[in-house]
């Protein structure tokens, strides 16, 4: 339960997590909130459901294969965050505990020579917010599974685009790709770097995706230099024949120092 | 109704349209299908409604203002595509009327030496599909209208970016962020270029942007290189002091020698 409102944390863009160094941390050390409490209901919904196909099924099931000698995780996602409720959240990573006081609304980020403060709308509008990836009904949008390999520094997420994510008649919107692109390498940066902020996202579409079908994306961190993380990804089709998308991502640690209101 | 109908089908990623040359299209030449059926509703949603904000009301009238001397035209925008029904579908700019055989399904894509078929799933899923940026409530999701000026090559989105667009809590996802703005600059080539695919999008995050707050995207064709179309673009404030993000990007015409199924 308690880990569980941990990854519900985890999402693209900033992304709360260890603000420890580059290497991967060691196995069974998931950042865990201290305390947390929340009326919201947590439904991981990274779990098989009704709308996967044979081919999500499938795919899914190897990976938890993979994960039964723990070095894949598989990574579970929620559809609700609440910014007032994460006010009370602090994190533990290994013997570090160290505060996220960016999540509650307020925080100060350094890139190159910016600094700004970055304040979210009043509390009202938000009562209604929802993960962007996790915002459309079962099986309509994104329905996907994320793993990590933490030796490898790997991050793979196994996605099935719904009728909803529609760009020309019959394939994804470059939007919805871009969507989960920017998800698991996020991912991926936040769970070697911790706390992060994507910097930028350069993909390149090499063919279109059928709607409904199944693709991997494949992520990968390439390398650290100070307080940069560079992430590659591509995306492939299940057999791996078809490569659908590259991209690489640039994502900055957010400084500790700095991240105080 | 019939002007309409080619609205429906503006989608980033591939867009139908004019195969024409690199000059902008003379005004009023817009595309028109010469034959077209259709049981879906055609209700557009580029239209002020009671989610939109006091912000969102301004600047749209704004642009509105600005469209009264055809300078500048709102580009109408709709939920819902169907790929069975628009097989039908052929077009006409000026004197040229040409087809879009690729839009039931089956097209042919020449990008250096790749060249490949592209097949969407069997028809019953998508009877269920919608536009991805047009796929959330009213006021939860995407809420935007697009302005294009014919003279100047730009295309200008404003955004209202709903609760259910949420990455961090208050701010929205980047993956959000991507798929307008690959929406904005889709458009941009397509007026100019006709019948294009993305092949590269290159977004650079500059600040986070608060969830419900109105941002404008503003894009422009730089320049076209044989089949190849650049366009930039940036995403602001309403009142341009914020700089949230920068993007560049690359469309590739069809191939309309190569489009035939």
């Amino acid at each position: 339960m308690l880990r569980s409102c941990v990854y519900r944390l985890w999402t693209p863009g900033v992304l709360c997590g260890p603000l420890g160094g580059a290497s991967p941390p060691a196995r069974n050390s998931w950042p865990l909130p201290r305390s947390y409490s929340s009326e919201v209901a947590h439904v991981d919904h990274s779990l098989p459901n009704p709308s996967w196909s044979k081919d999500m099924r499938l795919i899914f099931d190897q990976f938890m294969k993979k994960s039964e000698d723990r070095s894949w995780k598989r990574l579970p996602s929620y559809k609700f965050t609440s910014s007032k409720r994460l006010e009370e959240a602090e994190f533990r990573k290994g013997e570090t505990t160290f505060y996220l006081p960016f999540l509650s609304g307020h925080y100060r980020w350094r890139s190159g020579r910016a600094e700004f403060d970055a304040k979210p709308v009043k509390e009202e509008p938000l009562s209604q917010a929802r993960l962007f990836p996790r915002s459309l009904e079962e099986g309509l949008g994104f329905e996907y599974a994320m793993f990590h390999n933490l030796v490898e520094n790997r991050t793979v997420c196994i996605l099935q685009g719904g009728p909803y994510l529609q760009g020309i008649p019959g394939f994804l919107h470059g939007g919805a790709i871009a969507t989960m692109i920017d998800s698991t390498v996020g991912m991926c940066a936040f769970i070697t770097g911790g706390a992060v902020m994507t910097a930028n996202l350069n993909i390149s579409f090499r063919r279109p995706i059928p709607l409904c079908s199944v693709v991997v994306i494949n992520s990968q961190l390439d390398k650290i230099e100070g307080r940069k993380l560079f992430v590659s990804c591509n995306v492939q089709s299940v057999d791996e024949k078809t490569l659908y998308s590259e991209a690489t991502s640039l994502f900055v640690k957010l400084d500790p120092k700095k991240s105080s209101p």
